[in-house]
């Protein structure tokens, strides 16, 4: 009995071209336009590409900010069977041009802003590829005008493309994601993948009766960047129900919140990174953020930022994935975390909620394995890796060089690696403790970083934290401690140090945490090493106590 | 790139299995236990199956009411690759017979309450066949005692099965829908179809701001019957959810009400009949069903039974769906049906949208087609049979006879033919108007028998009406009316009659209705004739018209 009905991304299309076409697409202040005449574009696009020798398995990758333009090529680009290669634009250029000769890409296209980056590598590309220009505005620098421009071709195109049905495992989506090791890796997913993923977010965030949820009424705007795991699905569920979709460019915070406040925007995903950028920033008194759900993930959501959040009234929940999971693992229970405001900020046991990983979404499955693989119990206590399974993972990392052992580290036993380390309580929620490679290993037991880095963060003038092992001959590992400090004098980090011994103290005489997790050093940056997404980049951290190693 | 992952029935116990393992099932005061226990029962009901012969593609029948064993069997029978063949109680002995040797059932699960039925047909059963006996009691007939009895079953099997994955087109669930002529047909679900439907209702019916949605604090019980195209498949997605679930045996309306006031039932689903048979119960007055939504299916919700069920303050929508689409096509839109209670019932526009079928759900495609399958416009004007698509579809009768031309009408172009009529509005709103067969073909015109009825349930007295097309040289076809009347005293019926035609001819001079609209003749019934799924048999009605010609 086999079924007539692939799942294709142009299927997502069906109910807002039919119930909501007059529903508006937005890219600030740059265009406006309806469904309906986003389903013209895609046509538009779709013949341009096919005429710039675009077929099916052709790779197109973009180089752009956060655009209408970019929400096209999600939809066309895998609608006519190419595949839409999303390009890290926060690589180094020596990693972007490795990612496009490995992506093989046939068509660029690239936003001006990038045009610097282009030239530095466009002669080190193996294939012959083909390269449209991006640019918010209509008047080019004289050099490009050779070029084929977006809106140009667009305007010369035909809008009539008919979107065959195909086979559902078609590759849809490529981008890298980069380890701390080795060259970025491949990782991609198909149009049946992405459906069921839409699908599976959708009945993780909405069948939830107050708020946090998503829903029909809400007006979307992503801050996740569009090159990072397909902007966590987002703009495929934003479309499939129809919402209004704010496109905000390249991210500046004045601009981000004004977009907020203009639009009504009422839904957003972010790394904390992003989130505390809009907090701090001068223009976020001013503007009202009471009407916001704010759905957290790509790192850990500190109970300060989240409290900070629901001072504002921010709708906030963490969610927990990775880019090899498409990325929805799982998200904070929405039930259970009501009220907002400065009450919320006063509930501890909704705050714990609100930044707990959260339970699984539906059709997911995790399991926690020791070192052995051996399944330990889902009862609050018991930490190892965390593993998962679920129709939309990916299958494996895309031709992957030959001496990455990581990549045959992925799967194991039908059951995906995450490298990720936490328990589950007995209600399933998952609280993750820490990368497996950054757990500290001191004396025969496992110290959690990100414990470490709570703890760090909670004194006055740290702004971030990083917990690291350091090499230690008698105990396999001693926790060492970088911080991010506003004011790095050494007067002042000298009070901050002994807070911050002061604190662990107190957690040690109360039992909390072991007499081995006092830092053996902690010191005091400007700014931590960060990787091309943001994300603290233990690695060179590694490296830099090794250079000063006391 | 093959997706490692198929979608499996038993996938959907995942997260209820985790998050919320003590949420409680409840069949009425037979048995309550929680999801960890259902998942212990599942295990024994497989290997008490298995030990029965049941194994890959065996098929298992089942005739009980809405209870805990038949969401047992819901899950098991599919989860260990086997058929769940939900067999319609409601046919006569002949047709019940007719479905088990189309079937091919290898065991069968009879609830005592259709012991007569089986002893009537069992000799007449084509296969070997093992009966296992229900009872909502522990004490039996003696003349049963040399029977496996359900719970003994269970009782005596062990709790362990591993229920593996396989090939997610495998047929999980087949029953019998009648049409107006010829045998049953066999309608069969598989493991994706199912998995997909959840998801596709869940993406329809959560994304809801207010009223009237489902969310995971809902409390479910079933109004449709099991045997019912698997409860229109909301078994499953209650299942999903970790929702609390109510069954309640056979139904009874006072029994109905108490359940749920007595577990604050919030969600349920059901033919009209059905929600109008317990607002009529002298039990309704004295029950709060203010926190109850209800979505009704199956036949058209009228504005009379929308009204009452608001004043109640029941959050009522109508949906819209078929045996062979699982049932899910499309739902009334629920973001602009606010309020609830009297207010709602003085709010036109919302009724209306309450009462229409709604918007197609995700991945759902609606055309209207005319007689020669050209596509019409959708402007709320046109009318033709409504064609659809989407993943979860039927493909096709089961092992159709060879002389039923239905069959190979079902699919055309890539479009299952619903047969049914209707218009569709530029923002998406469905409208069903009559069933193809149903339509009254007068002039040259169509008229729609469901708005000839709407109009003739306007009058007081008339409880249903059913409109038809009578044969006739002159016109090819002129309407027709039955109605049921609460008395059909000769006297009380004339001023009914002319009530009616008053109505008629207000329409008609008012532009709404065509002329050759008016009925023919009318007729009183104490009750319509009805098929077996309590929808009115407008065959045997043409007969009865044909009989009593003038």
């Amino acid at each position: 009995m086999q079924s007539p009905a692939p799942l294709m991304i142009s299927h997502l299309l069906r109910t807002p071209l039919a119930n909501t076409p007059d529903q508006l697409i937005i890219h600030g202040d740059v265009l406006r336009y309806s469904y309906r005449q986003f389903r013209s574009r895609l046509g538009r696009l779709a013949n341009a590409l096919r005429k710039l020798g675009v077929g099916q398995g052709g790779v197109v990758g973009v180089l752009d900010w956060d655009s209408h333009r970019y929400l096209e090529c999600y939809f066309a680009v895998p609608m006519m069977g190419a595949v839409l290669h999303t390009v890290n634009i926060r690589l180094t250029p020596e990693q972007i041009l490795y990612t496009i000769n490995h992506a093989q890409d046939d068509v660029l296209l690239i936003h001006v802003d990038f045009w610097d980056i282009w030239q530095s590598i466009a002669h080190r590309v193996t294939r012959r590829v083909k390269i449209v220009c991006l640019s918010d505005t209509t008047i080019f620098d004289e050099n490009l005008t050779d070029l084929t421009e977006y809106e140009t071709l667009l305007a010369q195109s035909d809008p009539t493309f008919v979107f065959d049905d195909f086979d559902e495992n078609t590759r849809a989506t490529l981008f890298y994601t980069t380890g701390t090791t080795g060259a970025p890796k491949a990782v991609g997913y198909s149009h049946r993948q992405i459906v069921l993923h839409s699908l599976g977010f959708l009945a993780t965030l909405a069948p939830v009766p107050g708020q946090g949820g998503l829903h029909r009424g809400d007006v979307y705007m992503p801050l996740t960047p569009l090159f990072h795991v397909h902007g966590w699905g987002f703009p495929y569920i934003a479309t499939l129900l129809g919402l209004r979709q704010i496109y905000p460019g390249r991210y500046e915070p004045a601009r981000l919140l004004a977009l907020i406040a203009e639009h009504g925007v009422t839904f957003s995903h972010c790394v904390p990174t992003i989130l505390n950028m809009l907090l701090s920033a001068p223009e976020s008194a001013g503007t009202d953020l009471s009407r916001w759900k704010v759905l957290i993930g790509g790192a850990a959501l500190t109970p300060a930022l989240a409290q900070a959040a629901l001072k504002r009234g921010i709708d906030v929940h963490a969610a927990y994935g990775m880019s090899e999971t498409c990325p929805l693992l799982s998200v904070a229970d929405m039930m259970s975390t009501g009220h907002l405001g400065d009450a919320a900020t006063k509930d501890s046991a909704a705050l714990e909620t609100r930044i707990a990983t959260g339970r699984a979404a539906p059709l997911v499955e995790f399991q926690i394995w020791d070192e052995n693989q051996k399944v330990l119990p889902h009862d609050g206590q018991s930490v190892g890796q965390i593993v998962a399974r679920a129709p939309w993972l990916t299958c494996g990392y895309i031709n992957p060089s030959e001496n990455d052992s990581n990549t045959s580290d992925l799967w194991h036993k039908g059951w995906l690696q995450t490298g990720d380390v936490g328990a589950i309580t007995s209600d399933g929620t998952l609280q993750i403790s820490d990368r497996l490679k950054d757990v500290i290993k001191s004396g025969g037991e496992w110290l959690s970083s990100l414990s470490l880095e709570q703890l760090a963060t909670r004194v006055c003038g740290v702004t971030n934290a990083a917990a690291i092992g350091v090499p230690d001959s008698r105990w396999g590992e001693r926790p060492c401690l970088g911080v991010e400090v506003l004011d790095h004098s050494q007067q002042h980090f000298t009070k901050i140090e002994s807070d911050i011994r002061a604190i662990f103290l107190r957690e040690i005489e109360q039992g909390r945490l072991p007499k081995w997790a006092m830092p053996d050093r902690i010191v005091a940056f400007d700014c931590l090493p960060k990787t091309s997404v943001g994300k603290i980049d233990k690695k060179a951290l590694r490296i830099i106590f090794a250079a000063v190693d006391t």
